[in-house]
């Protein structure tokens, strides 16, 4: 599936106009990525030369696009939904063709992503900095519909197949590098489009949570972080982390692992309509410090996902947005010891009408490969 | 391997810093991305949290990075390169953190990819709209030096084996997707970290060059336009195309392919240092125009490619850009016959000192996968 039906992105572009008055602009000018493709299913990449949307707060939306690059909407719902596509050759201004779906003199905002590329030329024409377009596009993209959360569902299951095959890659006397080349290959084999991300932390490298992979032999007493995702048709992330050993640990790191796993648990449990994003976080953090873990966990919570694997709404001390059902993230809480080993656990949620709903359903214990 | 050796890096930041005096600018701000992984080896990839290169045009380089983000330098020439890490917590503003390295009111500009979210506040703290600093980085990145023609030869040498491998998948009966899905997993099993594009161009959706693949089913008499690619480490591109069928082809088909054939080796022997870019791109058309296929031949002859699949110097009329040793793009010329088939070949080509030499080495020809 490359999109969703039409009336989808009708819906999307109207809420988009509204919300783009509301916020007393004259328009919004969104460039290629996930914000295009969330109003009209393109996905359309260009760079160098302008493809941008143009959504006036009354009227009609224009898109501007490169001749050469019109076939890049095929797929797209653009035809259906009787937006105005002005294309352009080489030679010609782009920009103005843009700031003329507007009124005069207009007051606009641009996507997060629009690359200064083009967000100068637009600022020069207009003779004035543009506004962001975040608060417009995030209120529309963080509550996914029922289309969005099949998507995640099938996307979780996806990595799911991954994790379930891990005792067939992750082996002591390997190096991280060639488990994540194995895992790479198996996150397209079983459904992604591509491997977005992959960490695979072997011992003290899975201290960090920010750590990749390396040339590090992993050996057999090894604690192993493996974070993986990458998104699944029609452009819906996955991201889960489960993390593995090949001997039984020792009781400071089962002890650990066993606050974690409460952590993770309370924290999903947690997440319901209502309650702020923040106490989610709090829920997962307030366990780690009763059982002295809070030094350990270093992180924020979660982070929305969709179209793009990090979005609204974060899971992080300080937002107090409220959650509301359709709302997608990973509940993630980690430990992690400086120099010797750490752990993490991850599954994306998505909140329901009275509570959350798990898309990731790998068990979540400390997985012994070698006793599988 | 994950980067060049940090010499190769400290050369690129001086080169950077001379640039950015003798455009009149008071410095450069560099996003994630292959400019930054460029000028550092960083591939830092962040994007809601400011990572940021300041180059003064005189004075050391600042790196502006959040806390936590801090490991994704760990496998860059960052420390080996005397750059000053200044790192921020989520409530500092980074964007003055980044003017800090800078005099006060400065004038600068700011690379093409770095996204509005980071383009409007830094607009905003220095009171005027950032020029771009496309001129300082495409002079510098147009310019492979020797590690980096040898990276790109990798890259050549495992798409070629993608080629090699085709019949497997490639068969009348299956539809471009299926093959499109099989392709994938080759070009990361045959060394690619990804991959970046992938078109299977059957029948009449080989006369789209933009094509990318769909759930049309490859018939025994289409001719098929497959266009590959994708990063090898440390970070570049492969990108061929050749093209198959399964019988025979009719005359004119086969006419107009040797045409086409033609024109692609003229064009790699025209490519040679002190010619301009768009004497390659006419070298190619001439032959095409000859042969009464001018009008079939719908796109410019090439791009540079490296770090971006998509860079200079791009091989097209009106680019009067000269040649020089090092300058790495593709020659691609193509034939399209609207609703019927379409043919193209694509080799890499690297420009030595006296002519170029092809990074790609698969035969050239209308390649009948029946007969193999």
């Amino acid at each position: 599936m490359q999109r969703f039906s039409s009336d989808v992105y009708r819906e999307r572009l109207a809420r988009a106009a509204t919300l783009t008055g509301a916020a007393g602009l004259d328009g919004i000018v969104v460039s290629t990525g996930p914000d295009l493709r969330y109003l009209t299913g393109s996905r359309a990449d260009t760079f160098e030369r302008l493809t941008a949307l143009v959504i006036p707060a009354s009227g009609s939306p224009r898109l501007v696009v490169a001749r050469l690059e019109l076939a890049s909407l095929a797929e797209s719902a653009v035809a259906d939904l009787g937006i105005e596509v002005a294309d352009w050759v080489d030679g010609q201004d782009p920009y103005a063709l843009a700031l003329d779906a507007l009124p005069a003199d207009p007051a606009i905002a641009v996507s997060d992503a629009m690359p200064a590329l083009h967000v100068i030329p637009l600022a020069e024409r207009t003779g004035r900095t543009p506004a962001l377009a975040t608060a417009v596009l995030r209120e529309l993209r963080m509550i996914k519909d029922p289309a969005e959360v099949e998507a995640l569902r099938a996307a979780g299951a996806a990595i799911d197949r991954v994790h379930a095959r891990m005792g067939e890659w992750l082996k002591p006397g390997r190096t991280e590098r060639e488990v994540a080349d194995d895992i790479r290959q198996a996150i397209v084999a079983e459904g992604h489009t591509g491997a977005e991300f992959i960490i695979v932390g072997s011992g003290p490298n899975g201290a960090d949570p920010h750590h990749e992979f390396s040339d590090r032999v992993i050996e057999r007493d090894d604690i192993v972080v493996i974070d993986i995702g990458g998104p699944v048709e029609p452009g819906y992330n996955s991201d889960s982390t489960r993390t593995y050993c090949f001997t039984e640990p020792p009781a400071d790191i089962a002890d650990a692992y066993a606050a974690l796993e409460l952590a993770q648990r309370t924290a999903v449990a947690a997440a319901r309509p209502g309650v702020s994003a923040e106490s989610v976080d709090a829920a997962a953090r307030d366990i780690l410090v009763e059982h002295g873990l809070g030094e350990q966990f270093i992180h924020r919570t979660g982070h929305g996902i969709g179209l793009s694997v990090h979005e609204e709404p974060y899971i992080v001390g300080g937002n107090d947005i409220t959650l509301r059902p359709g709302m997608a993230f990973s509940v993630e809480p980690g430990v992690y010891f400086s120099g010797r080993w750490g752990a993490r656990i991850e599954d994306i949620v998505v909140i329901t009408d009275d509570g959350c709903e798990p898309v990731n359903n790998r068990p979540h214990h400390l997985v012994n490969l070698s006793a599988e």
